[in-house]
Protein backbone atom coordinates (compact mmCIF):
# COMPACT_ATOMS: atom_id res chain seq x y z
CA UNK A 1 0.00 0.00 0.00
CA UNK A 2 1.16 3.76 -0.78
CA UNK A 3 0.37 6.12 2.22
CA UNK A 4 0.73 9.57 2.44
CA UNK A 5 1.58 10.80 6.04
CA UNK A 6 1.03 14.48 6.24
CA UNK A 7 2.71 15.56 9.48
CA UNK A 8 5.06 12.70 9.38
CA UNK A 9 7.63 14.13 11.63
CA UNK A 10 5.35 15.29 14.61
CA UNK A 11 4.84 13.09 17.74
CA UNK A 12 1.82 11.61 16.74
CA UNK A 13 2.83 11.18 12.77
CA UNK A 14 6.29 9.29 13.08
CA UNK A 15 5.00 6.77 15.31
CA UNK A 16 2.56 6.31 12.97
CA UNK A 17 4.97 6.62 9.98
CA UNK A 18 7.55 3.88 12.00
CA UNK A 19 4.22 1.35 12.06
CA UNK A 20 3.39 1.55 8.81
CA UNK A 21 6.34 1.62 7.05
CA UNK A 22 7.46 -1.97 8.15
CA UNK A 23 5.21 -2.95 5.45
CA UNK A 24 4.27 -0.26 3.96
CA UNK A 25 5.53 2.37 1.18
CA UNK A 26 5.16 5.24 3.16
CA UNK A 27 5.98 8.91 1.37
CA UNK A 28 6.67 11.48 4.10
CA UNK A 29 5.26 15.05 4.15
CA UNK A 30 5.64 17.91 6.57
CA UNK A 31 5.24 21.77 6.12
CA UNK A 32 9.22 21.96 5.48
CA UNK A 33 10.73 18.61 5.24
CA UNK A 34 9.96 14.86 4.15
CA UNK A 35 9.80 13.47 1.01
CA UNK A 36 6.99 16.20 -0.60
CA UNK A 37 6.47 19.54 1.69
CA UNK A 38 2.50 20.44 2.20
CA UNK A 39 0.53 23.02 3.81
CA UNK A 40 -2.87 22.15 4.16
CA UNK A 41 -4.17 25.62 4.64
CA UNK A 42 -2.88 26.42 1.13
CA UNK A 43 -4.86 24.12 -1.67
CA UNK A 44 -2.42 24.94 -4.04
CA UNK A 45 0.25 23.29 -2.13
CA UNK A 46 -2.05 20.16 -1.47
CA UNK A 47 -2.30 19.86 -5.18
CA UNK A 48 1.68 20.48 -6.03
CA UNK A 49 2.12 18.07 -3.60
CA UNK A 50 0.04 15.34 -5.48
CA UNK A 51 1.19 16.16 -8.20
CA UNK A 52 4.97 14.65 -7.44
CA UNK A 53 3.35 11.96 -5.40
CA UNK A 54 0.67 10.74 -8.01
CA UNK A 55 -1.95 8.16 -6.69
CA UNK A 56 -1.95 6.96 -3.52
CA UNK A 57 -4.00 3.88 -1.63
CA UNK A 58 -4.30 5.90 1.48
CA UNK A 59 -4.07 9.22 2.79
CA UNK A 60 -3.26 10.30 7.10
CA UNK A 61 -2.94 13.40 8.32
CA UNK A 62 -1.77 14.17 11.46
CA UNK A 63 -1.37 18.08 11.19
CA UNK A 64 -3.88 20.79 11.42
CA UNK A 65 -3.49 24.64 13.19
CA UNK A 66 -5.58 26.05 15.47
CA UNK A 67 -5.54 28.54 18.13
CA UNK A 68 -6.24 29.05 22.00
CA UNK A 69 -7.11 31.57 23.68
CA UNK A 70 -9.66 32.80 26.33
CA UNK A 71 -13.10 33.05 23.89
CA UNK A 72 -13.36 36.81 25.04
CA UNK A 73 -9.96 37.41 23.69
CA UNK A 74 -10.03 35.10 20.40
CA UNK A 75 -9.73 36.92 17.73
CA UNK A 76 -10.86 36.69 14.06
CA UNK A 77 -7.29 36.40 13.13
CA UNK A 78 -6.96 33.51 15.75
CA UNK A 79 -10.19 32.19 14.68
CA UNK A 80 -9.03 31.84 11.24
CA UNK A 81 -5.95 30.08 12.29
CA UNK A 82 -8.15 27.05 12.99
CA UNK A 83 -10.33 27.78 10.42
CA UNK A 84 -8.02 27.80 7.80
CA UNK A 85 -6.31 24.24 8.69
CA UNK A 86 -7.64 22.40 11.33
CA UNK A 87 -11.13 22.44 9.99
CA UNK A 88 -10.74 23.88 5.56
CA UNK A 89 -7.23 21.95 5.37
CA UNK A 90 -8.68 19.11 6.31
CA UNK A 91 -11.64 19.73 4.14
CA UNK A 92 -9.37 20.43 1.37
CA UNK A 93 -6.95 17.84 1.94
CA UNK A 94 -10.14 15.48 1.61
CA UNK A 95 -11.62 17.14 -1.76
CA UNK A 96 -8.14 17.54 -3.43
CA UNK A 97 -7.35 13.89 -2.29
CA UNK A 98 -10.22 11.90 -3.48
CA UNK A 99 -8.99 12.55 -7.05
CA UNK A 100 -5.47 10.71 -6.27
CA UNK A 101 -6.55 8.43 -3.87
CA UNK A 102 -7.34 4.59 -5.58
CA UNK A 103 -10.49 3.13 -5.54
CA UNK A 104 -11.09 1.57 -2.04
CA UNK A 105 -8.10 4.24 -0.54
CA UNK A 106 -9.29 5.81 2.73
CA UNK A 107 -8.29 8.90 4.50
CA UNK A 108 -8.07 9.69 7.97
CA UNK A 109 -8.10 12.90 10.07
CA UNK A 110 -7.14 14.28 13.19
CA UNK A 111 -9.50 15.68 15.86
CA UNK A 112 -9.26 15.65 19.39
CA UNK A 113 -10.75 15.56 22.96
CA UNK A 114 -11.53 18.84 23.66
CA UNK A 115 -14.09 18.69 21.10
CA UNK A 116 -15.90 16.51 23.97
CA UNK A 117 -14.36 17.39 26.93
CA UNK A 118 -13.58 21.30 27.11
CA UNK A 119 -10.59 23.06 28.25
CA UNK A 120 -9.63 26.66 29.29
CA UNK A 121 -8.05 28.68 26.14
CA UNK A 122 -9.80 25.60 23.93
CA UNK A 123 -13.49 27.06 22.08
CA UNK A 124 -11.66 27.42 19.22
CA UNK A 125 -10.29 24.19 18.97
CA UNK A 126 -13.57 22.16 20.65
CA UNK A 127 -15.51 24.06 17.89
CA UNK A 128 -13.18 23.18 15.22
CA UNK A 129 -12.55 19.72 16.17
CA UNK A 130 -16.29 18.84 16.47
CA UNK A 131 -16.94 20.44 12.73
CA UNK A 132 -14.34 17.62 11.53
CA UNK A 133 -15.96 14.94 13.22
CA UNK A 134 -19.26 15.97 11.64
CA UNK A 135 -17.83 16.44 8.54
CA UNK A 136 -16.20 13.08 8.43
CA UNK A 137 -19.95 11.96 9.25
CA UNK A 138 -21.45 13.13 6.38
CA UNK A 139 -18.67 13.17 3.87
CA UNK A 140 -18.50 9.70 4.21
CA UNK A 141 -21.66 8.87 2.39
CA UNK A 142 -20.60 11.02 -0.35
CA UNK A 143 -17.39 9.05 -0.90
CA UNK A 144 -17.15 7.39 -4.48
CA UNK A 145 -14.95 4.48 -5.63
CA UNK A 146 -14.97 2.80 -2.26
CA UNK A 147 -13.19 5.24 -0.72
CA UNK A 148 -13.17 5.68 3.28
CA UNK A 149 -12.77 8.26 5.71
CA UNK A 150 -12.21 8.43 9.45
CA UNK A 151 -11.11 11.00 11.73
CA UNK A 152 -9.12 10.21 15.08
CA UNK A 153 -9.81 11.84 18.10
CA UNK A 154 -6.54 11.95 20.85
CA UNK A 155 -6.37 13.12 24.18
CA UNK A 156 -3.26 14.99 25.37
CA UNK A 157 -0.16 12.97 23.71
CA UNK A 158 1.84 11.49 26.69
CA UNK A 159 5.10 12.48 25.13
CA UNK A 160 3.70 16.06 24.64
CA UNK A 161 2.96 16.70 28.43
CA UNK A 162 5.96 18.75 29.28
CA UNK A 163 4.45 21.49 26.73
CA UNK A 164 0.48 20.57 26.79
CA UNK A 165 -0.06 19.09 29.91
CA UNK A 166 -0.86 21.84 32.18
CA UNK A 167 -3.68 22.90 29.50
CA UNK A 168 -5.25 18.90 30.52
CA UNK A 169 -5.45 18.72 34.01
CA UNK A 170 -6.29 15.34 35.31
CA UNK A 171 -6.64 14.12 31.62
CA UNK A 172 -5.20 10.90 30.89
CA UNK A 173 -2.53 10.55 28.56
CA UNK A 174 -1.84 8.68 25.83
CA UNK A 175 1.34 7.18 24.33
CA UNK A 176 1.70 7.99 20.39
CA UNK A 177 2.52 4.50 19.81
CA UNK A 178 -0.51 3.30 20.97
CA UNK A 179 -2.38 6.54 19.79
CA UNK A 180 -0.78 5.45 16.23
CA UNK A 181 -2.90 2.07 15.87
CA UNK A 182 -6.40 4.37 15.76
CA UNK A 183 -4.83 5.42 12.75
CA UNK A 184 -3.60 1.77 11.50
CA UNK A 185 -7.38 0.69 12.39
CA UNK A 186 -8.62 3.22 9.97
CA UNK A 187 -5.99 2.89 7.11
CA UNK A 188 -6.17 -0.69 6.99
CA UNK A 189 -9.53 -1.76 8.32
CA UNK A 190 -12.54 -1.25 6.39
CA UNK A 191 -15.04 0.97 8.93
CA UNK A 192 -16.03 4.33 7.54
CA UNK A 193 -17.63 7.45 8.88
CA UNK A 194 -16.09 7.32 12.15
CA UNK A 195 -14.66 9.00 14.69
CA UNK A 196 -12.28 6.80 16.78
CA UNK A 197 -12.14 8.58 20.19
CA UNK A 198 -8.59 7.63 21.30
CA UNK A 199 -9.11 8.27 25.32
CA UNK A 200 -10.91 5.35 26.86
CA UNK A 201 -10.75 6.07 30.54
CA UNK A 202 -11.40 9.96 30.61
CA UNK B 1 -37.74 39.95 30.40
CA UNK B 2 -36.44 42.04 27.24
CA UNK B 3 -35.35 39.54 24.44
CA UNK B 4 -33.37 40.03 21.05
CA UNK B 5 -35.03 37.74 18.53
CA UNK B 6 -32.61 37.49 14.91
CA UNK B 7 -34.29 36.30 12.29
CA UNK B 8 -38.04 37.00 13.76
CA UNK B 9 -39.61 37.56 10.59
CA UNK B 10 -38.28 33.40 9.59
CA UNK B 11 -41.19 30.42 9.50
CA UNK B 12 -38.79 29.71 13.07
CA UNK B 13 -38.09 33.26 14.21
CA UNK B 14 -42.08 34.60 13.94
CA UNK B 15 -43.26 31.17 15.84
CA UNK B 16 -40.78 32.07 18.92
CA UNK B 17 -41.55 35.68 18.15
CA UNK B 18 -45.39 35.50 19.01
CA UNK B 19 -44.91 32.70 21.94
CA UNK B 20 -42.57 34.94 23.49
CA UNK B 21 -44.04 38.68 23.02
CA UNK B 22 -47.12 37.56 25.39
CA UNK B 23 -45.59 38.30 28.37
CA UNK B 24 -41.75 39.16 27.31
CA UNK B 25 -40.67 42.66 25.30
CA UNK B 26 -39.46 41.68 22.29
CA UNK B 27 -36.86 43.15 19.91
CA UNK B 28 -37.22 42.11 16.29
CA UNK B 29 -34.21 42.05 14.35
CA UNK B 30 -33.91 40.98 10.15
CA UNK B 31 -31.77 41.56 7.64
CA UNK B 32 -33.71 43.97 5.99
CA UNK B 33 -36.96 44.58 8.70
CA UNK B 34 -38.08 44.41 12.07
CA UNK B 35 -37.15 47.34 14.83
CA UNK B 36 -33.01 46.89 13.96
CA UNK B 37 -31.28 45.33 11.03
CA UNK B 38 -28.85 42.81 11.84
CA UNK B 39 -26.66 40.89 9.41
CA UNK B 40 -25.03 38.15 11.64
CA UNK B 41 -21.92 37.42 9.10
CA UNK B 42 -20.64 41.62 9.51
CA UNK B 43 -19.53 41.99 13.49
CA UNK B 44 -19.95 45.64 12.70
CA UNK B 45 -23.61 45.30 11.73
CA UNK B 46 -24.00 42.99 15.21
CA UNK B 47 -22.31 45.78 17.26
CA UNK B 48 -24.18 48.71 15.57
CA UNK B 49 -27.36 47.02 16.63
CA UNK B 50 -26.66 46.40 20.05
CA UNK B 51 -25.58 50.54 20.17
CA UNK B 52 -29.37 50.60 19.42
CA UNK B 53 -31.13 47.96 21.48
CA UNK B 54 -29.36 48.58 24.29
CA UNK B 55 -28.68 45.40 27.28
CA UNK B 56 -31.14 42.62 26.80
CA UNK B 57 -32.12 39.81 28.86
CA UNK B 58 -31.69 36.76 25.81
CA UNK B 59 -30.83 37.16 22.54
CA UNK B 60 -32.28 34.22 20.27
CA UNK B 61 -30.75 33.70 16.67
CA UNK B 62 -33.31 32.10 14.69
CA UNK B 63 -30.98 32.82 11.32
CA UNK B 64 -27.46 31.65 9.57
CA UNK B 65 -26.85 30.44 6.01
CA UNK B 66 -24.88 28.27 5.18
CA UNK B 67 -24.71 26.74 0.98
CA UNK B 68 -25.62 23.05 -0.20
CA UNK B 69 -24.10 21.17 -3.05
CA UNK B 70 -22.24 17.75 -3.62
CA UNK B 71 -19.09 18.07 -1.90
CA UNK B 72 -17.17 17.05 -4.45
CA UNK B 73 -18.55 20.37 -5.99
CA UNK B 74 -18.53 22.42 -3.26
CA UNK B 75 -15.97 25.58 -3.54
CA UNK B 76 -14.53 27.42 -1.27
CA UNK B 77 -17.18 30.71 -1.91
CA UNK B 78 -19.68 28.28 -0.60
CA UNK B 79 -17.84 26.97 2.49
CA UNK B 80 -17.21 30.93 3.05
CA UNK B 81 -20.95 31.31 3.30
CA UNK B 82 -21.76 29.26 5.89
CA UNK B 83 -18.01 29.56 7.69
CA UNK B 84 -19.19 33.20 7.66
CA UNK B 85 -23.06 33.17 8.67
CA UNK B 86 -23.98 29.99 10.19
CA UNK B 87 -20.52 29.54 12.59
CA UNK B 88 -18.86 32.58 12.44
CA UNK B 89 -22.10 34.35 12.55
CA UNK B 90 -23.17 32.72 16.02
CA UNK B 91 -20.22 32.89 17.01
CA UNK B 92 -19.14 36.52 16.50
CA UNK B 93 -22.63 36.96 17.68
CA UNK B 94 -22.04 35.56 21.30
CA UNK B 95 -18.93 37.18 21.48
CA UNK B 96 -20.35 40.89 20.83
CA UNK B 97 -23.66 39.96 22.85
CA UNK B 98 -21.78 38.68 25.96
CA UNK B 99 -21.54 42.34 26.17
CA UNK B 100 -25.10 43.57 25.77
CA UNK B 101 -26.40 41.00 28.44
CA UNK B 102 -27.68 41.46 32.10
CA UNK B 103 -26.16 39.32 34.57
CA UNK B 104 -28.32 35.61 34.31
CA UNK B 105 -29.14 36.38 30.57
CA UNK B 106 -29.36 33.87 27.76
CA UNK B 107 -28.38 33.34 23.74
CA UNK B 108 -30.01 30.50 21.93
CA UNK B 109 -28.40 29.57 18.75
CA UNK B 110 -29.71 27.32 16.25
CA UNK B 111 -28.09 24.65 14.55
CA UNK B 112 -29.90 21.75 12.57
CA UNK B 113 -30.73 17.89 12.68
CA UNK B 114 -28.18 17.52 9.26
CA UNK B 115 -25.56 17.64 11.74
CA UNK B 116 -26.72 13.54 12.78
CA UNK B 117 -28.52 13.04 9.76
CA UNK B 118 -26.64 13.60 7.06
CA UNK B 119 -28.81 14.37 3.85
CA UNK B 120 -27.33 14.99 0.25
CA UNK B 121 -26.02 18.07 -0.80
CA UNK B 122 -25.44 19.06 3.23
CA UNK B 123 -21.76 18.03 3.98
CA UNK B 124 -21.32 22.20 4.49
CA UNK B 125 -24.18 22.10 6.46
CA UNK B 126 -23.65 19.00 8.87
CA UNK B 127 -19.44 20.44 9.32
CA UNK B 128 -20.82 23.90 10.17
CA UNK B 129 -24.26 22.45 12.78
CA UNK B 130 -21.54 20.43 14.31
CA UNK B 131 -19.44 23.41 15.08
CA UNK B 132 -21.76 25.25 16.26
CA UNK B 133 -22.88 22.26 19.00
CA UNK B 134 -19.85 21.70 20.05
CA UNK B 135 -19.06 25.60 20.27
CA UNK B 136 -22.11 25.74 22.60
CA UNK B 137 -20.57 22.86 24.14
CA UNK B 138 -17.46 24.27 25.57
CA UNK B 139 -17.77 28.06 25.59
CA UNK B 140 -21.07 27.97 28.23
CA UNK B 141 -18.08 26.89 30.59
CA UNK B 142 -16.67 30.22 30.22
CA UNK B 143 -19.65 33.05 29.86
CA UNK B 144 -19.46 34.87 33.30
CA UNK B 145 -22.11 36.58 35.34
CA UNK B 146 -24.27 33.77 34.82
CA UNK B 147 -24.86 33.65 31.50
CA UNK B 148 -26.08 30.58 29.55
CA UNK B 149 -26.18 29.29 26.28
CA UNK B 150 -27.88 26.36 24.64
CA UNK B 151 -28.07 25.58 20.32
CA UNK B 152 -31.70 24.47 19.03
CA UNK B 153 -31.19 21.37 16.37
CA UNK B 154 -34.52 21.34 13.99
CA UNK B 155 -35.54 18.72 12.02
CA UNK B 156 -36.88 20.04 8.44
CA UNK B 157 -39.94 22.53 9.17
CA UNK B 158 -43.27 21.41 8.51
CA UNK B 159 -43.95 24.84 7.02
CA UNK B 160 -40.43 24.96 5.07
CA UNK B 161 -41.53 21.07 3.46
CA UNK B 162 -42.56 22.92 0.03
CA UNK B 163 -39.39 24.05 -0.36
CA UNK B 164 -37.28 22.04 1.59
CA UNK B 165 -38.94 18.67 1.68
CA UNK B 166 -37.57 17.09 -1.26
CA UNK B 167 -33.78 17.09 0.50
CA UNK B 168 -35.10 14.95 3.74
CA UNK B 169 -36.81 12.45 2.55
CA UNK B 170 -38.72 10.02 4.85
CA UNK B 171 -37.53 12.61 8.10
CA UNK B 172 -40.43 13.53 10.01
CA UNK B 173 -40.83 17.24 10.15
CA UNK B 174 -41.76 19.53 13.12
CA UNK B 175 -44.07 22.30 13.16
CA UNK B 176 -42.56 25.72 13.79
CA UNK B 177 -44.87 26.34 16.76
CA UNK B 178 -44.30 23.09 18.34
CA UNK B 179 -40.23 23.63 17.67
CA UNK B 180 -40.62 27.59 18.96
CA UNK B 181 -40.93 25.84 22.24
CA UNK B 182 -37.19 24.56 22.75
CA UNK B 183 -36.31 28.12 22.44
CA UNK B 184 -38.85 29.04 25.11
CA UNK B 185 -37.05 26.30 27.88
CA UNK B 186 -33.41 27.78 26.26
CA UNK B 187 -34.38 31.58 27.16
CA UNK B 188 -37.17 30.46 30.47
CA UNK B 189 -34.71 27.54 31.28
CA UNK B 190 -31.88 26.50 33.58
CA UNK B 191 -29.81 24.92 31.52
CA UNK B 192 -26.85 25.51 29.73
CA UNK B 193 -24.33 24.27 26.88
CA UNK B 194 -27.03 21.94 25.99
CA UNK B 195 -27.82 20.88 22.32
CA UNK B 196 -31.58 20.71 22.00
CA UNK B 197 -32.76 18.39 19.38
CA UNK B 198 -35.88 18.91 17.96
CA UNK B 199 -36.02 16.07 16.29
CA UNK B 200 -37.23 13.33 18.49
CA UNK B 201 -39.09 10.25 15.80
CA UNK B 202 -36.29 10.49 13.41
Amino acid sequence: MKILIIGSSGTIGSQITEKLATSHEVIKANHQSGDVQIDISEPKSIEAAFEIVGKVDAIVCAAGNVAFNAFSELSREEWEVGLNSRLMGQVNLTQIGIQYLNDGGSITLTSGIIADYPIAYGTSAATLNGAIQHFVNAVALELPRDIRINVVSPTVVTESLPIYGDYFPGFNSIDAEDLAKYYLRSVLGIETGQTFKAFAGN
